[in-house]
Protein backbone atom coordinates (compact mmCIF):
# COMPACT_ATOMS: atom_id res chain seq x y z
CA UNK A 1 0.00 0.00 0.00
CA UNK A 2 3.29 2.44 0.85
CA UNK A 3 3.71 2.10 -2.70
CA UNK A 4 0.16 3.20 -3.48
CA UNK A 5 0.21 6.74 -1.21
CA UNK A 6 1.99 9.52 -3.01
CA UNK A 7 1.60 12.28 -0.18
CA UNK A 8 0.81 12.25 3.53
CA UNK A 9 -0.74 15.00 5.06
CA UNK A 10 -1.17 16.06 8.59
CA UNK A 11 -2.75 17.74 11.57
CA UNK A 12 -0.01 19.97 13.06
CA UNK A 13 -1.52 21.16 16.68
CA UNK A 14 -1.36 18.26 18.75
CA UNK A 15 -0.03 16.31 16.28
CA UNK A 16 3.19 18.09 14.99
CA UNK A 17 3.26 20.57 17.78
CA UNK A 18 2.84 20.31 21.50
CA UNK A 19 1.25 23.80 21.57
CA UNK A 20 -0.09 23.58 25.63
CA UNK A 21 3.76 23.67 27.10
CA UNK A 22 4.54 25.68 23.80
CA UNK A 23 1.78 28.81 24.91
CA UNK A 24 2.44 28.60 28.56
CA UNK A 25 6.28 29.07 27.69
CA UNK A 26 5.56 32.35 25.83
CA UNK A 27 3.01 33.71 28.21
CA UNK A 28 4.57 33.06 31.36
CA UNK A 29 7.40 35.54 30.78
CA UNK A 30 4.75 38.55 29.87
CA UNK A 31 3.02 37.91 32.89
CA UNK A 32 5.94 38.16 34.90
CA UNK A 33 6.73 41.36 33.47
CA UNK A 34 3.76 42.64 34.57
CA UNK A 35 3.54 41.07 37.96
CA UNK A 36 0.12 39.14 36.77
CA UNK A 37 -0.53 36.21 38.74
CA UNK A 38 -2.28 33.92 36.58
CA UNK A 39 -1.46 30.17 35.96
CA UNK A 40 0.13 30.08 32.10
CA UNK A 41 -1.41 26.15 31.27
CA UNK A 42 -4.90 27.09 32.59
CA UNK A 43 -4.69 30.30 30.47
CA UNK A 44 -3.48 28.07 27.28
CA UNK A 45 -6.23 25.79 27.85
CA UNK A 46 -9.09 28.30 27.78
CA UNK A 47 -7.38 29.99 25.03
CA UNK A 48 -8.03 26.76 22.94
CA UNK A 49 -11.08 25.47 24.12
CA UNK A 50 -12.27 29.01 22.12
CA UNK A 51 -10.77 27.50 18.80
CA UNK A 52 -13.71 24.64 18.27
CA UNK A 53 -16.84 26.84 18.93
CA UNK A 54 -15.54 29.82 16.85
CA UNK A 55 -14.33 27.80 13.66
CA UNK A 56 -18.26 25.88 14.01
CA UNK A 57 -20.14 29.06 12.72
CA UNK A 58 -17.74 29.48 9.76
CA UNK A 59 -17.98 25.78 9.22
CA UNK A 60 -21.98 25.82 9.25
CA UNK A 61 -21.80 29.34 6.79
CA UNK A 62 -23.14 31.32 9.85
CA UNK A 63 -19.99 33.56 9.42
CA UNK A 64 -17.82 33.53 6.23
CA UNK A 65 -13.78 32.11 6.17
CA UNK A 66 -11.34 34.61 7.90
CA UNK A 67 -7.85 32.96 9.12
CA UNK A 68 -6.97 31.20 11.90
CA UNK A 69 -4.67 33.94 12.88
CA UNK A 70 -7.56 36.30 13.42
CA UNK A 71 -9.52 33.65 15.34
CA UNK A 72 -6.87 33.64 17.46
CA UNK A 73 -6.68 37.07 18.51
CA UNK A 74 -10.47 37.44 19.08
CA UNK A 75 -10.17 34.41 20.98
CA UNK A 76 -7.55 35.85 23.25
CA UNK A 77 -9.47 38.90 23.81
CA UNK A 78 -12.03 36.84 25.33
CA UNK A 79 -9.07 34.94 27.55
CA UNK A 80 -8.03 38.25 28.44
CA UNK A 81 -11.54 39.10 30.00
CA UNK A 82 -12.13 35.88 30.90
CA UNK A 83 -9.24 36.29 33.35
CA UNK A 84 -9.67 40.00 34.45
CA UNK A 85 -6.16 40.98 32.22
CA UNK A 86 -7.82 42.73 29.29
CA UNK A 87 -7.29 45.90 30.26
CA UNK A 88 -3.37 44.83 31.33
CA UNK A 89 -2.18 44.58 27.44
CA UNK A 90 -2.41 47.06 24.86
CA UNK A 91 -3.14 45.92 21.04
CA UNK A 92 0.62 45.41 20.07
CA UNK A 93 1.40 43.60 23.16
CA UNK A 94 -1.63 41.66 22.33
CA UNK A 95 -0.47 40.76 19.13
CA UNK A 96 2.53 39.82 20.54
CA UNK A 97 1.12 37.28 22.60
CA UNK A 98 -1.06 35.87 19.81
CA UNK A 99 2.03 35.08 18.10
CA UNK A 100 2.66 32.51 20.16
CA UNK A 101 1.17 30.54 18.09
CA UNK A 102 3.62 30.60 15.60
CA UNK A 103 6.46 29.07 17.85
CA UNK A 104 5.19 26.07 19.23
CA UNK A 105 7.67 23.59 19.36
CA UNK A 106 7.56 20.21 17.74
CA UNK A 107 6.96 17.13 19.99
CA UNK A 108 11.07 15.64 20.13
CA UNK A 109 9.84 12.71 17.62
CA UNK A 110 8.79 14.86 14.81
CA UNK A 111 11.86 16.68 12.78
CA UNK A 112 13.69 13.21 12.12
CA UNK A 113 10.45 11.66 11.21
CA UNK A 114 9.60 13.79 8.64
CA UNK A 115 12.67 14.26 7.01
CA UNK A 116 12.33 10.40 6.36
CA UNK A 117 9.11 10.58 5.10
CA UNK A 118 10.13 12.93 2.95
CA UNK A 119 12.92 10.74 1.49
CA UNK A 120 9.03 8.80 0.63
CA UNK A 121 6.56 11.09 0.07
CA UNK A 122 5.48 14.44 -0.33
CA UNK A 123 4.88 15.42 3.64
CA UNK A 124 2.67 18.79 4.07
CA UNK A 125 0.57 19.85 6.95
CA UNK A 126 -3.45 19.79 6.72
CA UNK A 127 -4.10 21.96 9.73
CA UNK A 128 -6.64 24.83 10.15
CA UNK A 129 -3.53 27.35 10.55
CA UNK A 130 -3.35 29.69 7.57
CA UNK A 131 -0.69 29.31 5.03
CA UNK A 132 1.25 32.48 6.71
CA UNK A 133 1.04 30.74 10.10
CA UNK A 134 2.09 27.19 9.29
CA UNK A 135 4.89 28.90 6.75
CA UNK A 136 6.06 30.97 9.99
CA UNK A 137 5.86 27.70 12.53
CA UNK A 138 7.68 25.46 10.10
CA UNK A 139 10.30 27.77 9.94
CA UNK A 140 10.37 28.50 13.37
CA UNK A 141 10.42 24.25 14.83
CA UNK A 142 12.09 23.22 11.24
CA UNK A 143 9.73 21.69 9.63
CA UNK A 144 11.10 20.43 6.36
CA UNK A 145 7.19 20.70 4.43
CA UNK A 146 7.17 20.05 0.57
CA UNK A 147 4.63 22.49 0.30
CA UNK A 148 1.81 23.80 2.66
CA UNK A 149 -1.83 22.89 2.27
CA UNK A 150 -4.89 23.15 4.48
CA UNK A 151 -7.69 25.65 5.73
CA UNK A 152 -6.77 28.43 3.86
CA UNK A 153 -6.58 26.14 0.16
CA UNK A 154 -10.18 25.41 1.36
CA UNK A 155 -11.72 28.27 2.89
CA UNK A 156 -12.78 26.24 5.16
CA UNK A 157 -12.17 24.20 8.30
CA UNK A 158 -11.28 20.56 9.12
CA UNK A 159 -13.48 18.38 9.96
CA UNK A 160 -15.46 20.19 7.00
CA UNK A 161 -15.09 17.64 3.83
CA UNK A 162 -13.84 20.04 1.96
CA UNK A 163 -10.39 20.99 3.55
CA UNK A 164 -9.42 17.01 3.02
CA UNK A 165 -10.70 16.84 -0.91
CA UNK A 166 -9.26 20.79 -1.73
CA UNK A 167 -5.60 19.07 -0.15
CA UNK A 168 -6.07 16.07 -2.52
CA UNK A 169 -6.86 18.34 -5.57
CA UNK A 170 -4.02 20.84 -4.85
CA UNK A 171 -1.68 17.87 -5.26
CA UNK A 172 -3.36 16.36 -8.18
CA UNK A 173 -3.82 13.22 -6.29
CA UNK A 174 -7.00 11.06 -5.68
CA UNK A 175 -7.70 10.71 -1.91
CA UNK A 176 -6.84 6.86 -1.77
CA UNK A 177 -3.12 8.16 -2.69
CA UNK A 178 -2.99 10.26 0.33
CA UNK A 179 -3.06 9.37 3.79
CA UNK A 180 -4.03 12.04 6.35
CA UNK A 181 -2.23 11.78 10.22
CA UNK A 182 -3.47 12.53 13.03
CA UNK A 183 -4.00 12.55 16.76
CA UNK A 184 -7.35 13.16 16.78
CA UNK A 185 -9.46 10.14 16.00
CA UNK A 186 -12.24 12.85 14.78
CA UNK A 187 -10.09 14.52 11.83
CA UNK A 188 -9.30 10.71 10.71
CA UNK A 189 -13.17 10.20 10.48
CA UNK A 190 -13.98 12.77 8.43
CA UNK A 191 -10.86 11.68 5.99
CA UNK A 192 -11.50 8.19 5.85
CA UNK A 193 -15.34 9.80 5.22
CA UNK A 194 -13.65 11.76 2.10
CA UNK A 195 -11.90 8.44 0.94
CA UNK A 196 -8.02 9.20 2.32
CA UNK A 197 -6.21 6.49 4.32
CA UNK A 198 -5.32 7.50 7.51
CA UNK A 199 -2.67 7.33 10.11
CA UNK A 200 -3.11 7.90 14.22
CA UNK A 201 -0.17 8.99 16.39
CA UNK A 202 -0.76 8.96 19.68
CA UNK A 203 -0.36 11.88 21.67
CA UNK A 204 -0.73 11.65 25.26
CA UNK A 205 0.41 14.57 26.99
CA UNK A 206 -1.40 16.74 24.45
CA UNK A 207 -3.67 18.64 27.02
CA UNK A 208 -1.27 18.02 29.80
CA UNK A 209 -1.16 14.94 32.35
CA UNK A 210 -5.13 14.40 32.82
CA UNK A 211 -6.04 14.21 28.91
CA UNK A 212 -8.92 11.65 28.91
CA UNK A 213 -9.54 12.04 24.81
CA UNK A 214 -7.42 10.10 21.38
CA UNK A 215 -5.09 8.23 24.33
CA UNK A 216 -6.55 5.38 21.58
CA UNK A 217 -7.06 4.54 17.88
CA UNK A 218 -10.86 4.33 17.92
CA UNK A 219 -10.93 2.64 14.68
CA UNK A 220 -8.72 0.10 12.47
CA UNK A 221 -6.60 3.20 10.93
CA UNK A 222 -4.31 2.71 7.80
CA UNK A 223 -1.77 3.12 10.47
CA UNK A 224 -1.76 3.48 14.16
CA UNK A 225 2.02 4.66 15.52
CA UNK A 226 3.23 5.61 18.92
CA UNK A 227 5.37 8.40 17.12
CA UNK A 228 6.78 9.70 14.08
CA UNK A 229 9.55 7.18 13.93
CA UNK A 230 7.14 4.49 14.33
CA UNK A 231 5.29 5.95 11.89
CA UNK A 232 7.67 6.08 9.01
CA UNK A 233 8.48 2.48 9.93
CA UNK A 234 5.09 1.16 9.61
CA UNK A 235 4.48 3.25 6.61
CA UNK A 236 7.59 1.19 4.67
CA UNK A 237 5.90 -1.73 5.94
CA UNK A 238 2.25 -1.01 4.63
CA UNK B 1 15.39 47.84 2.97
CA UNK B 2 16.30 44.04 3.54
CA UNK B 3 15.24 43.79 7.33
CA UNK B 4 12.37 44.96 6.04
CA UNK B 5 12.08 42.48 3.48
CA UNK B 6 9.95 39.80 5.25
CA UNK B 7 9.88 37.23 2.08
CA UNK B 8 11.25 36.71 -1.20
CA UNK B 9 9.29 35.22 -3.75
CA UNK B 10 10.03 33.95 -7.12
CA UNK B 11 9.82 33.38 -10.78
CA UNK B 12 9.99 30.08 -11.66
CA UNK B 13 10.69 28.68 -14.99
CA UNK B 14 13.82 30.47 -16.60
CA UNK B 15 14.49 32.13 -13.30
CA UNK B 16 15.06 29.27 -11.32
CA UNK B 17 15.04 26.22 -13.64
CA UNK B 18 16.61 25.79 -16.93
CA UNK B 19 12.98 24.58 -18.69
CA UNK B 20 14.49 24.26 -22.33
CA UNK B 21 17.32 22.00 -21.93
CA UNK B 22 15.69 20.01 -19.43
CA UNK B 23 12.45 19.85 -21.81
CA UNK B 24 14.77 18.67 -24.10
CA UNK B 25 16.45 16.29 -22.39
CA UNK B 26 13.41 14.54 -21.46
CA UNK B 27 12.02 14.40 -24.84
CA UNK B 28 15.03 13.38 -26.76
CA UNK B 29 15.15 9.99 -25.01
CA UNK B 30 11.21 9.35 -26.03
CA UNK B 31 11.94 10.17 -29.45
CA UNK B 32 14.90 7.89 -30.04
CA UNK B 33 13.23 5.09 -28.83
CA UNK B 34 10.15 5.61 -31.73
CA UNK B 35 13.04 6.71 -34.57
CA UNK B 36 11.64 10.06 -35.03
CA UNK B 37 13.66 12.73 -36.27
CA UNK B 38 12.92 15.66 -34.80
CA UNK B 39 15.28 18.52 -32.65
CA UNK B 40 14.25 18.27 -29.16
CA UNK B 41 15.78 21.91 -28.25
CA UNK B 42 12.91 23.01 -31.26
CA UNK B 43 10.04 21.38 -29.80
CA UNK B 44 10.59 22.44 -26.40
CA UNK B 45 10.54 26.03 -27.86
CA UNK B 46 7.45 25.57 -29.81
CA UNK B 47 5.82 23.57 -26.69
CA UNK B 48 7.00 26.74 -24.51
CA UNK B 49 5.67 29.17 -26.81
CA UNK B 50 2.15 28.20 -26.71
CA UNK B 51 2.41 29.23 -22.70
CA UNK B 52 1.12 32.72 -23.11
CA UNK B 53 -1.19 32.85 -25.11
CA UNK B 54 -3.22 30.01 -23.64
CA UNK B 55 -3.00 31.89 -20.04
CA UNK B 56 -3.69 35.23 -21.89
CA UNK B 57 -7.18 33.83 -22.45
CA UNK B 58 -7.40 32.98 -18.87
CA UNK B 59 -6.52 36.57 -17.65
CA UNK B 60 -8.63 38.53 -19.73
CA UNK B 61 -11.99 35.90 -18.24
CA UNK B 62 -12.66 34.28 -21.63
CA UNK B 63 -11.65 30.59 -20.04
CA UNK B 64 -11.72 29.86 -15.89
CA UNK B 65 -9.10 28.97 -14.46
CA UNK B 66 -7.10 25.71 -15.19
CA UNK B 67 -4.10 24.20 -13.71
CA UNK B 68 -0.86 25.07 -15.56
CA UNK B 69 -0.35 21.26 -15.83
CA UNK B 70 -3.52 21.18 -18.08
CA UNK B 71 -3.00 23.87 -20.27
CA UNK B 72 0.85 22.12 -20.70
CA UNK B 73 -0.93 18.79 -22.21
CA UNK B 74 -3.04 20.53 -24.07
CA UNK B 75 -0.12 22.89 -25.61
CA UNK B 76 1.98 18.94 -25.91
CA UNK B 77 -0.92 17.91 -28.15
CA UNK B 78 -0.32 21.32 -30.39
CA UNK B 79 3.01 21.10 -30.38
CA UNK B 80 2.58 16.77 -31.97
CA UNK B 81 0.39 18.19 -33.87
CA UNK B 82 2.71 20.59 -35.53
CA UNK B 83 5.62 18.36 -36.10
CA UNK B 84 3.32 15.26 -37.29
CA UNK B 85 3.90 13.14 -34.14
CA UNK B 86 0.76 13.34 -32.69
CA UNK B 87 0.35 9.64 -33.91
CA UNK B 88 3.16 8.06 -32.50
CA UNK B 89 2.45 9.14 -28.79
CA UNK B 90 -0.63 7.58 -26.53
CA UNK B 91 -2.20 8.65 -23.97
CA UNK B 92 -0.18 7.34 -21.56
CA UNK B 93 2.99 8.35 -23.11
CA UNK B 94 1.67 12.24 -24.07
CA UNK B 95 1.33 12.32 -20.04
CA UNK B 96 4.86 11.03 -19.61
CA UNK B 97 6.30 13.71 -21.92
CA UNK B 98 4.15 16.53 -19.95
CA UNK B 99 5.58 15.26 -16.81
CA UNK B 100 8.90 16.45 -18.51
CA UNK B 101 7.82 19.76 -16.44
CA UNK B 102 8.15 17.87 -13.09
CA UNK B 103 11.75 17.45 -13.62
CA UNK B 104 13.25 20.68 -14.73
CA UNK B 105 16.72 21.23 -13.67
CA UNK B 106 17.51 24.10 -11.73
CA UNK B 107 20.61 26.73 -12.55
CA UNK B 108 23.64 25.50 -10.97
CA UNK B 109 23.33 28.70 -8.25
CA UNK B 110 20.21 28.14 -7.01
CA UNK B 111 19.91 25.87 -4.65
CA UNK B 112 22.92 27.03 -2.14
CA UNK B 113 21.21 30.71 -3.13
CA UNK B 114 18.06 30.10 -1.94
CA UNK B 115 19.42 27.83 1.58
CA UNK B 116 21.50 30.87 2.00
CA UNK B 117 18.59 33.84 1.86
CA UNK B 118 16.29 30.89 3.64
CA UNK B 119 17.88 31.91 6.54
CA UNK B 120 17.25 35.32 6.05
CA UNK B 121 12.98 35.00 5.16
CA UNK B 122 10.97 33.62 3.81
CA UNK B 123 11.13 32.13 -0.11
CA UNK B 124 8.32 30.79 -1.91
CA UNK B 125 7.97 30.32 -5.61
CA UNK B 126 5.48 32.56 -7.42
CA UNK B 127 5.02 30.90 -10.59
CA UNK B 128 2.34 30.36 -13.11
CA UNK B 129 3.12 26.33 -12.51
CA UNK B 130 0.12 24.54 -9.80
CA UNK B 131 0.73 23.69 -6.12
CA UNK B 132 1.35 19.90 -7.52
CA UNK B 133 3.57 20.87 -10.18
CA UNK B 134 5.87 23.32 -8.19
CA UNK B 135 5.85 20.53 -5.02
CA UNK B 136 7.12 17.83 -7.07
CA UNK B 137 9.99 20.43 -8.97
CA UNK B 138 10.95 20.87 -5.45
CA UNK B 139 11.39 17.87 -4.82
CA UNK B 140 12.57 17.10 -8.02
CA UNK B 141 15.64 20.41 -7.66
CA UNK B 142 15.97 20.09 -3.68
CA UNK B 143 14.59 23.43 -4.06
CA UNK B 144 14.14 24.55 0.07
CA UNK B 145 10.59 26.37 -0.27
CA UNK B 146 9.15 27.47 2.65
CA UNK B 147 5.77 27.27 1.05
CA UNK B 148 4.16 27.15 -2.46
CA UNK B 149 2.65 30.52 -3.63
CA UNK B 150 1.48 31.11 -7.11
CA UNK B 151 -1.22 30.93 -9.79
CA UNK B 152 -2.92 28.35 -7.60
CA UNK B 153 -3.50 31.11 -4.27
CA UNK B 154 -4.92 33.51 -6.78
CA UNK B 155 -6.90 31.18 -9.44
CA UNK B 156 -5.42 33.62 -12.14
CA UNK B 157 -2.23 33.93 -14.18
CA UNK B 158 0.93 36.21 -14.04
CA UNK B 159 1.58 39.24 -14.64
CA UNK B 160 -2.41 39.94 -13.58
CA UNK B 161 -2.32 41.54 -10.51
CA UNK B 162 -4.07 39.54 -8.63
CA UNK B 163 -1.53 36.65 -8.33
CA UNK B 164 0.81 39.32 -6.38
CA UNK B 165 -1.72 40.52 -4.08
CA UNK B 166 -2.70 37.16 -3.21
CA UNK B 167 0.60 35.74 -2.30
CA UNK B 168 1.08 38.67 -0.37
CA UNK B 169 -1.90 38.25 1.81
CA UNK B 170 -1.42 34.35 2.02
CA UNK B 171 1.91 35.39 3.83
CA UNK B 172 -0.32 38.05 5.57
CA UNK B 173 2.36 40.56 4.56
CA UNK B 174 2.56 44.06 3.14
CA UNK B 175 3.06 43.81 -0.56
CA UNK B 176 6.49 46.56 0.13
CA UNK B 177 7.67 43.71 3.03
CA UNK B 178 7.67 40.97 0.11
CA UNK B 179 10.52 41.02 -3.12
CA UNK B 180 9.52 39.44 -6.60
CA UNK B 181 12.93 37.98 -8.27
CA UNK B 182 12.57 37.27 -11.81
CA UNK B 183 14.54 37.26 -14.93
CA UNK B 184 11.80 38.63 -16.98
CA UNK B 185 11.27 42.39 -17.00
CA UNK B 186 7.71 42.25 -17.38
CA UNK B 187 7.17 39.98 -14.23
CA UNK B 188 9.25 42.30 -12.35
CA UNK B 189 7.23 45.81 -13.66
CA UNK B 190 3.50 43.69 -12.91
CA UNK B 191 5.29 43.04 -9.42
CA UNK B 192 5.92 46.55 -8.73
CA UNK B 193 3.13 47.67 -9.98
CA UNK B 194 1.10 46.32 -6.84
CA UNK B 195 3.79 47.82 -4.68
CA UNK B 196 6.21 44.65 -4.33
CA UNK B 197 9.88 45.00 -4.01
CA UNK B 198 11.82 43.28 -6.97
CA UNK B 199 14.79 41.84 -7.88
CA UNK B 200 16.16 40.94 -11.29
CA UNK B 201 18.55 37.90 -11.97
CA UNK B 202 19.80 37.89 -15.69
CA UNK B 203 19.34 34.59 -17.27
CA UNK B 204 21.02 34.83 -20.42
CA UNK B 205 20.87 31.54 -21.61
CA UNK B 206 17.22 30.56 -20.79
CA UNK B 207 16.09 31.32 -24.17
CA UNK B 208 19.01 29.31 -25.69
CA UNK B 209 22.29 30.68 -27.47
CA UNK B 210 20.53 33.53 -29.50
CA UNK B 211 18.40 34.90 -26.96
CA UNK B 212 17.22 38.31 -26.88
CA UNK B 213 14.81 39.54 -24.69
CA UNK B 214 15.73 40.04 -21.08
CA UNK B 215 19.33 40.12 -21.13
CA UNK B 216 19.64 43.62 -19.15
CA UNK B 217 17.28 45.01 -16.81
CA UNK B 218 14.77 47.48 -18.21
CA UNK B 219 14.16 49.29 -14.73
CA UNK B 220 16.18 50.37 -11.47
CA UNK B 221 15.35 46.96 -9.90
CA UNK B 222 15.94 47.11 -6.28
CA UNK B 223 18.68 44.19 -6.86
CA UNK B 224 19.85 43.64 -10.12
CA UNK B 225 21.93 40.34 -9.71
CA UNK B 226 24.20 38.23 -11.47
CA UNK B 227 22.79 35.00 -10.13
CA UNK B 228 21.58 33.86 -6.71
CA UNK B 229 24.82 34.23 -4.95
CA UNK B 230 25.36 37.88 -6.23
CA UNK B 231 21.68 38.33 -5.19
CA UNK B 232 21.69 37.29 -1.40
CA UNK B 233 24.87 39.58 -1.51
CA UNK B 234 23.06 42.58 -2.45
CA UNK B 235 20.07 41.46 -0.48
CA UNK B 236 22.57 41.84 2.70
CA UNK B 237 23.14 45.16 2.02
CA UNK B 238 20.26 46.87 1.12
Amino acid sequence: MSASIKAMIFDVFGTVVDWRTSVAGIVAPAFKDKSIDCDPLQFADYWRARYDPAMDRIRTGERGYIALDDIHLENLEQTLLHFGLNERFNDAEKATLNSAWEQLSPWPDVVDGLRQLKSKTIIAPCSNGSIALMTRLAKFGHLPWDCILGADIAQNYKPHPSVYQKCCEALRLQPQQVMMVACHNNDLKAARESGLATGFVVRPNEHGPKQSIDLHAESDWDIVAEDFADLGMKFNRL
